[in-house]
């Protein structure tokens, strides 16, 4: 275990009912607020004029910035600061999945900076200050209502950057499960690959003596592989949307399950680099480079893979090479994806092979990527030929 | 699951030489500290010295509480009151276990309070403010260094009492594995009986749909029972000091691992009781008490009994009956306390039977106890008896 730092600062505030507790919550840090929503489902749900109604009942004024994209742009993120200085606006809420929470934490570093907010992406400017922000959540993935990051797209330059800040995690989340029960059935899928790719990206590590955080890994695995296709099958089921939704959270909370690991992001490099340039959802992607990236790496560390496939597939390990069973492990993922409804390829998405350069090369911009294995260019390129 | 709020905002520094932050840390809350500390081992071990030594150098002005006792009294809580009082103190800084971070927490509350500080114990007042403090913490067992609970003990009263407050979260604690290097053998003992126990008290409860929750209990067992004897035989094992270490910390931080749960907090109720009259290690008592309410209660709850059977000691539960399964890790868990050291009878700590109808009727005097089964006086008095 290596040593490490962690605080997570986000009150949670989880269950049936919950969203109903948004004015009293919201009032504590705002009097002027930017509401920031997706596509508008939250419209037909009844969300929206439920919380803008307990907002105004709070005596908050409300502004909007609706339409966030699934891969959330950073025009639509200009615009949302233009609108807060516009407005004297002191709180942001998010209204939605990861993308509206990464979009709002995007605008609250923005609007108390001078330059532009891309610079934080690029690595230009670090930030140093932000408005404070709370959210509603209404989908099971991303873990962005327990953290401080943000993945925003600057569709100009088709790049897909992230920031990580102590500044920019929500100072309240609300964890609704019901809200949950209305997501169409591919975000749901999405989210699950979402969920368990961020904790492949902690759990395929070389760090040595990390029992609990493996075990807290494997926990999040096991839990949404068992739930998940109960939530595919009964959309309203009530424990399986809840335990979903608790394990995004957890799977991405400021990484208290991989404390003192060091963690590997390349496949999520490489997804991004995908998603620039097709606009394809992130989960999606996920879905199709995680298990080529696993068979390009499993080398590394075998006893990793091994444990991966006994503790969470359940593979017999007897008489079976430790690479036997480590790719076993690695089919079990990939045929899990698959059953749920996840795609296997990119050509799934109508992705050839034209631009593999150029997102390969875009992934290793800054150097090889991942820790796991370091991947060079070529190796990019590799995983993402085993993806086609 | 049930609804819950979680929220802890307590900053966790943890690695090997991580107590040399401790001035940088401290003046960023406080001028004037209060340093609170044991028997006197930090002074042998020149963490004492070296503590010091860092306040001064970051322009802090030291005052002192050493000799906090195993069980800490309200008496020394109030000499600490005074001297904060005396001496304009803004700041608390535990440097030990459990006891000294619990007594560090009634002071912070008790120096901004009028009244009795054993009217927070009591219920008579609630806390409503307290000094910041933070811990540079010695021994892996209780939790305290991330939760804001504090347990005090009234002895001229001989009465043990608990507060949970989010005001006593520490501000920061510096968890430094190699500080319990020299700790004695028993104090590792009943560490890791005190952190099996917490997780005891959460993880055999009647809430249902609570997989991660469930499983997260597991793994903290798993790594703890993995990991003591190791320390045990080598008291110097870098790897089984950090991993008992952060199990304790996550075993009782401010309920992470069993957000959604009712918990039973019986077998502390009992135990607080015993040691309110025999002064006997926390840690020691539930060792003797715990298996004991386990073969009172497995029968409200079968499954999960056979799961924590099965699940944490291996239990082969084939041709057995689920009572067979679940006596069988009731078994297990006794035997591994037997066999890292710890007492299995009060009678080992010269308890006989004549005080029992005491500590029975104190342990329910606000009526029944525990969830998990509701425990009457007759009840407690033959968990007692069983424990004889």
């Amino acid at each position: 275990m290596n040593s490490f730092q962690f605080v997570n600062p986000t009150h949670i505030v989880f269950g049936e009912g919950t969203a109903s507790q948004v004015g009293q919550l919201a009032s504590k840090y705002g009097k002027t607020i930017l509401l920031v929503y997706g596509s508008g489902s939250i419209k037909k749900t009844g969300l929206y004029d439920k919380t803008v109604g307990l907002l105004h009942e709070a005596g908050i004024k409300v502004h909007e910035l609706p339409n966030i994209e699934p891969n959330p742009r950073l025009s639509t993120v200009n615009k949302g600061i233009d609108i807060c200085r516009t407005e004297g606006v002191d709180f942001i809420l998010a209204v939605g999945g990861g993308s509206v929470i990464d979009a709002a934490k995007a605008i609250a570093a923005g609007v108390l900076y001078e330059g532009d907010v891309w610079d934080f992406f690029t690595g230009k400017a670090v930030i140093g200050k932000a408005l404070p922000l709370g959210t509603i959540l209404t989908l099971a993935a991303t873990g962005s209502e327990m953290n401080g990051n943000s993945v925003i797209t600057n569709w100009e330059e088709n790049l897909k950057r992230a920031f990580g800040s102590p500044y920019t995690y929500p100072k309240f989340s609300i964890l609704d499960p019901t809200l949950t029960y209305t997501v169409p059935r591919n975000h749901t899928v999405n989210g699950a690959v979402d969920i368990m790719s961020h904790v492949f990206e902690q759990y395929f590590s070389l760090t040595e003596n990390t029992p609990l955080q493996e075990r807290f890994c494997e926990s999040i695995l096991q839990t949404v592989i068992e739930n998940v296709e109960i939530a595919l099958e009964q959309p309203e089921d009530a424990a399986a949307r809840a335990n979903l939704m608790w394990c995004g959270t957890m799977a991405l909370n400021g990484g208290l399950i991989s404390v003192g690991m060091t963690n590997d992001w390349a496949s999520h490099g490489i997804e991004h680099e995908v998603s620039a340039i097709y606009d394809i959802p992130h989960g999606a992607g996920l879905a199709v480079i995680f298990p080529n990236w696993m068979k390009y790496v499993h080398e590394e560390r075998i006893d990793r893979f091994v444990q991966f496939a006994t503790r969470v597939w359940g593979v017999n390990a007897e008489g079976k090479t430790d690479n036997e069973i480590a790719l076993e492990g690695i089919q079990a993922t990939r045929d899990f994806f698959t059953r749920i409804g996840a795609e296997s390829r990119l050509a799934d998405f109508g992705i050839g092979s034209d631009k593999l350069d150029r997102m390969a090369e875009e992934a290793v911009r800054y150097g090889a990527i991942g820790s796991f294995k370091r991947l060079e260019q070529q190796d990019v390129k590799a995983i993402l030929e085993l993806s086609l």
